[in-house]
């Protein structure tokens, strides 16, 4: 058996030395009461820096890991519904989620280990063995932690909540079901491993029995947005590049405009300084119907050619677009509904948004048609000026939107990052 | 714009090269209609031989590729009904399924490409860009092909229906859902990435537009078997190791009594020899309660240890099972109604299953639970032998099934393989 005591060493290293339980012999013949799981801390064999699987990202920071990081390629999300009133109950829901992911993202179990052999485990198992995997957790607060949609200020957070903190606007072809939607809290774990992925949302909703329980959760299997010029444009569910213009974690001064939230701008949300918003969206893509479009209408309707990802007007992926360049008819390269036209920052006031969408196929409808469609996520500095007036434009004049069907949505504050022994949300409730 | 003339080096080559559309060009300013898809044939820039996501497994031999191929950690499942009645519409399908399946193991798209910008492409597009990342894609056969539930012989194969090729019996504690369940035919494809085994079934989902629809699909994010003894053993949702004595592809003999269809044995269907029986079960675990299990009781009910895998008799996860060897108090230290137990082959007659399942989430239920668990997949020589008597012992004997609810179930005759030209099927329908 391995030994299991030594603390040191502990940043980077993986859940596998994770592979003995202190005492374990002595406890199955002898009935110990003092065994239970414990880490190991060997570093993993045969790591090398460069392999994503034994990839970590720190937890602490003054922003929140999982925004800006490199988009990992999958996706568990979940929001939770807090199932108390006791505003004591919540922050030690966060604490211990703090604690958790602090250790989860590092590839340790949820659990300092230790527990007996009479109760339940402080990690569920499933990921042991399994390096970090790129593994991030990022935590947010819905409208509803502020006040209920009866009007109840649970936790005495009502005045301090900004001003954009709203449950989305009814867009024109919206059809959500409540079921996939909204929720007080959420977590988006992000990893190279969707076991990874989903080991830490179960083990944080069960790390919150009693406080809070999921209301709705979404896996995402292929990132549909790059976060960093670092990473290749990937590809949706209409077989198109996606985010070839995304707002990029090396453009710091449009970070600085489009993404996180600055100090001063609400005296009394001044907890979300050096946070921001997310918006996220269930769209399902009628891919059945997509597929029966022929490449020009495909293209037409995009913007871009759908082999290279460039814009119709011209040049390789990354070339400006064209709006004016006309073909022949004199009609524009790039149709004016188009998608690449409408979602245009030229013409949405310049507004840029962080997008970390993932792909999504959740089998299949009961008329033959795969359940598919775009998870979409994004990261704006405000909804109000950054997502609402974008969507109401594209719900009008985008082409593509006979394609899309939303069903879900939510809207979150994420708070900042945290320092090494604070808590996610500690600027808010402490 | 890359040369894609060039029709040799086509083995191990990937979509990376498919980056072009041929004429593309010309095609957008001048209106051409010739233009379309093309597959690039340079090698993969950096490709390494011992990348994973790198590996091509080839689509023809005696058997088909997916069963005792070392198993991939991703999985895209999907049960089709025919909506013809047209045997030469059924054997067109299976005929272009082959193709495409074996362009898509490859790494190359669906579609040879060369559709004009007037057709829909003959490739989705999601997964251009991605190596061929170990695809396989299985085929298989429903008792409903050979004769529908209200008796009709669609296609004149009633009388070479495998005797045992008939819906499972109803088992205790079943709690099937008909949307997840059955299927005139299945394709199975399993790949290292998610994106790529989504893209194969989407892509032969298309390509039987007007003669078969999909009837169900399932996801599966994390392989919970191994099938070859240079796999580690994964852990399933009960964060245990499973699969630890699955049959593996390293036994040759043990795979001639427990896997393949011998020639011989059913005059009627002797088209089956060298295929197999795939049955699928979808399987929800009710992680919640687990997880507030003690590790004692969930030890006791598994009959391995948590950590390592161990059998609770003693010795390291690859250890001898002792059924016998009692603790104190003289109880046996394996519990006579444990999972390890029940289901070995000393107390099922010998017979032993090559598994190749996967776990699941499928989001949650609207009671605040992950909807998530396993979906079993096992291939065995026959179900009525190698199956059925170990699922009824199984529901009657094995302490586990109180945290479990079967919601999906099918039985598919797996055809054997073909060799290049052939189709899956030949030897049913040719």
């Amino acid at each position: 058996m391995r030994s299991t005591q030594d603390g040191s060493g502990r940043r980077g290293l993986t859940r596998r030395g994770l592979l003995s339980v202190a005492g374990a012999g002595a406890a199955l013949v002898g009935g110990s009461a003092a065994a239970g799981y414990a880490v190991g801390h060997e570093p993993e064999p045969g790591a090398r820096p460069d392999q994503p699987a034994g990839r970590a990202y720190p937890f602490h920071g003054p922003h929140q890991a999982g925004i800006v990081t490199p988009a990992q390629d999958r996706l568990h999300f979940a929001a939770f519904d807090v199932t108390t009133d006791d505003r004591r109950k919540l922050v030690r829901l966060l604490e211990r989620w703090t604690r958790a992911a602090e250790r989860m993202v590092r590839g340790e179990p949820a659990g300092t280990g230790g527990t007996s052999y009479d109760a339940p485990p402080d990690d569920t198992g499933e990921a042991i063995g399994l390096p970090p995997a790129g593994l991030t957790i990022t935590f947010g607060f819905g409208p509803t932690l502020f006040r209920t949609d009866d009007g109840i200020d649970r936790f005495g957070l009502a005045d301090r909540k900004p001003a954009s903190l709203a449950r989305l606007p009814h867009f024109s072809g919206d059809m959500l079901e409540p079921a996939r939607s909204d929720g007080d809290l959420c977590v988006q774990a992000c990893a190279d491993d969707p076991q990874v992925a989903v080991h830490a949302v179960r083990n944080l909703a069960r790390i919150a029995f009693g406080t809070a329980s999921v209301r709705w959760s979404q896996l995402g299997f292929g990132r549909t947005s790059s976060t960093s010029t670092a990473q290749d444009t990937p590809r949706n569910l209409f077989g198109f590049k996606d985010g070839t213009a995304n707002l990029k974690a090396e453009e710091a001064a449009e970070l600085d405009s489009h993404l996180w939230v600055p100090a001063g701008r609400e005296t009394a949300a001044d907890w979300l300084a050096g946070g921001t918003f997310l918006v996220a969206r269930r769209i399902n893509m009628h891919i059945e119907t997509w597929d029966r479009a022929p490449l020009r209408e495909q293209e037409l309707l995009i913007g871009r050619s759908k082999a290279e990802g460039a814009p119709l007007s011209g040049g390789g992926e990354f070339a400006t677009a064209d709006f004016t360049l006309a073909g022949r008819g004199g009609k524009p390269l790039i149709d004016s509904g188009s998608h690449v036209s409408v979602a245009h920052p030229d013409h949405n006031g310049g507004v840029r948004m962080l997008r970390r969408g993932y792909n999504f196929v959740d089998g299949s409808t009961g008329l033959g048609r795969l359940d598919a469609g775009l998870f979409f996520l994004a990261f704006v500095t405000d909804p109000a000026t950054h997502y609402i007036p974008m969507q109401t434009r594209m719900q009008s004049q985008d082409r593509l939107v006979e394609y899309l069907r939303h069903t879900g949505s939510g809207l979150w504050a994420i708070p900042p990052g945290v320092a090494p022994g604070g808590f996610i949300g500690e600027t808010l409730l402490s």
